[in-house]
């Protein structure tokens, strides 16, 4: 199971994106908008802009939006006093910048770049205040969620996307493989989860998402991240975390144990090592993302623990680590190659202990590549 | 100027909020909103949650939101895996918790909570793709931002608030004091920059929302964090920093010079200053907030740079570091005691440098009370 040293052999830098990555992107995006029947997509700040632009800026109460429109040159509108950093993106040359000054209403500002009637894709965090702003100036129009409009505007990744996304998880592999040589037993939750965050670091992160230590009863709650708990010898003990590399995400899931496991601890690990290899083994180009979901369920429901598992099967990664396409009962969009998701289920019995399994897929021509490839068999850990 | 070392007399934690405190500021939310002629308000996750229950979670696409309304008791909706840390919050017991499973539509949960038709107020960051799932759901019902409708939710901090706000704008001034004994020339601005955000962790805070250091040219792009650029002899440096401790913000600037300014330099420091002296002495129980503005702007005005001070003069400060009240012309709220606010005039010369004085201002019974209060001349750094 031993990997290279990253330290020995530091990756190289990926290959940046050029303003002709941009462009084409938000080209795609104007082009995906008007087959879909949208006027338009508006982008606010975060992961669809910077996946448009290569522009961060902080959501704020102040305005800054792309508007993306088929047959018209893509504007961003930006406060005056932010729009020399928007300049200085790098999608910037692809895009007219139309800034605004503090005291003027930027929603009069964005007005006459839309339509006055027709339907609109908005980034799904866009501020309520921003889209509330819009429908005022404009009553004819109307705004759809871009992950419902669109869904698929992040969602299929390109060679040089999906070589982020692979050098991500073998990231957080590594640290993985480094946080089994820790010790746990004595130590709180918050400790084993400042050492993942080093780790991922060391290995190359620049930002730590999450870093779950989900020890004993605590590890039933699916969402709980790291306490003053300290681990003690028998505890089952859920690790998931992950964060960004390069701009692009990891997350992956293990569950070890402090000393030998009880005959039911291993039994439920089981139970759900094998619903992730059922999730991961349906992963093909034309199925259907609830099929996936399906597949791991079915596993989990057969044991008989299927009201134990209470989450979706996975989310999609990307310029985010919690994206579309969602692996969920009702999501009936086909899977394409260059999707890459999560495929993570889990048993959790309240008061006493929870397992997760997790690896990063991509969807291959012909099937599906893990990204993550580390050990899934219950890990003893000191 | 100096002030007894914190390192020393290490602050005392405040005493924390009760779910007393809460549940009285759930309800004069909920009467508020009645009494602006709103059916209700609906809280996401971000600033307005933390105020009104202490819980803070991230805002995701699952939907957590908070529904307050005059004669109801206050229901979270909150996604199934997050209800155990939902429970945990100080304010849960005062609020009934409705959680959703993934897979179901939260927004058929959420309707029945809400009124059939009617005026809510939304949270200003509330996600627009959770905004368009209600007013689809309740197609009679309108909304509109929680800061248009009740900007004065967290506007009026109580003295529990404000003594958080003094010991923040405390640590502030002894990282001011502090960043001035350190070199400046021949080191990066991100150098400084991270001395800035180590001094006010070492200092008490949490959290670091920004450590401008803008050198030369780079201070004239007010929204310029830190760069890589080198700080020279004779080079204008703005300093702009601040975050959260114990939950409330600081936020204060001042301008430095390396080695001795030139007279243009000294003359343009001198009318921000005399902007910024003009801005507080106009804080007082009813003046309006565009007073402020109008009262430092004047200043600038005079001396001939009124367009070379691109940006409002101040804004709120309470669980976050920039919030309403705004110091801005057309902002006619008449200022109440309590309200917290920056007063932070600037002038900002393109392709040469840029000068910023920044404190926060409490509004008092009679006038305002400076939380900041470190020497406004330019100071001399090497």
């Amino acid at each position: 199971m031993s990997s290279p040293s990253p330290f020995a052999q530091p990756s190289a830098p990926p290959v940046p994106f050029t303003v002709d990555d941009y462009r084409a992107r938000m080209a795609r995006a104007a082009e995906s908008a008007a087959e879909a029947g949208l006027a338009g997509v508006i982008v606010a700040p975060g992961p669809d802009l910077v996946h448009l632009t290569g522009y961060r800026p902080v959501s704020t109460e102040r305005l800054t939006l792309l508007v993306l429109r088929a047959g018209h040159d893509p504007v961003l509108v930006v406060p005056t006093l932010e729009a020399p950093d928007a300049a200085a993106a790098t999608g910037a040359p692809a895009l007219t910048l139309r800034d605004w000054t503090d005291g003027k209403d930027p929603y009069e500002v964005t007005a006459p770049l839309l339509a006055a009637e027709g339907r609109f894709g908005v980034s799904d965090n866009a501020w309520a205040m921003h889209l509330l702003g819009l429908q005022r100036q404009l009553p004819g129009t109307s705004y759809t969620a871009l992950t419902e409009a669109l869904p698929m505007l992040r969602a299929v990744k390109d060679a040089a996307e999906l070589e982020r996304l692979a050098a991500a998880g073998a990231a957080a592999d590594a640290t993985y493989e480094e946080i089994l040589k820790v010790r746990f037993s004595g130590r709180r939750e918050v400790d084993v989860a400042m050492d993942l965050a080093a780790l991922l670091r060391e290995f190359g992160h620049s930002q730590v998402d999450f870093t779950v230590v989900g020890s004993g009863p605590n590890g039933a709650n699916p969402h709980h991240e790291a306490g003053e708990r300290t681990i003690e010898r028998g505890d089952m003990v859920v690790l998931d975390f992950g964060g960004l590399k390069h701009g692009y995400g990891s997350d992956t899931s293990r569950t070890v144990h402090v000393g030998e496991p009880t005959a039911e601890e291993q039994r439920v690990h089981d139970i759900v090592r094998e619903a992730q290899q059922a999730g991961c083994a349906a992963v093909r180009p034309g199925v259907a993302c609830q099929e996936i979901d399906r597949a791991a369920r079915a596993v989990i429901t057969e044991f008989g623990y299927g009201d134990r598992f209470i989450h979706r099967t996975g989310h999609g990664i990307g310029v985010t680590t919690h994206e579309p396409p969602y692996m969920i009962e009702g999501e009936e969009q086909p899977l394409v190659p260059g999707m890459c998701f999560s495929v993570e289920p889990g048993i959790y019995l309240p008061g006493r202990f929870g397992v997760r399994i997790e690896d990063i897929v991509a969807v291959t021509e012909d099937g599906g590549r893990r990204l993550n490839t580390t050990a899934r068999e219950l890990a003893v850990v000191e």
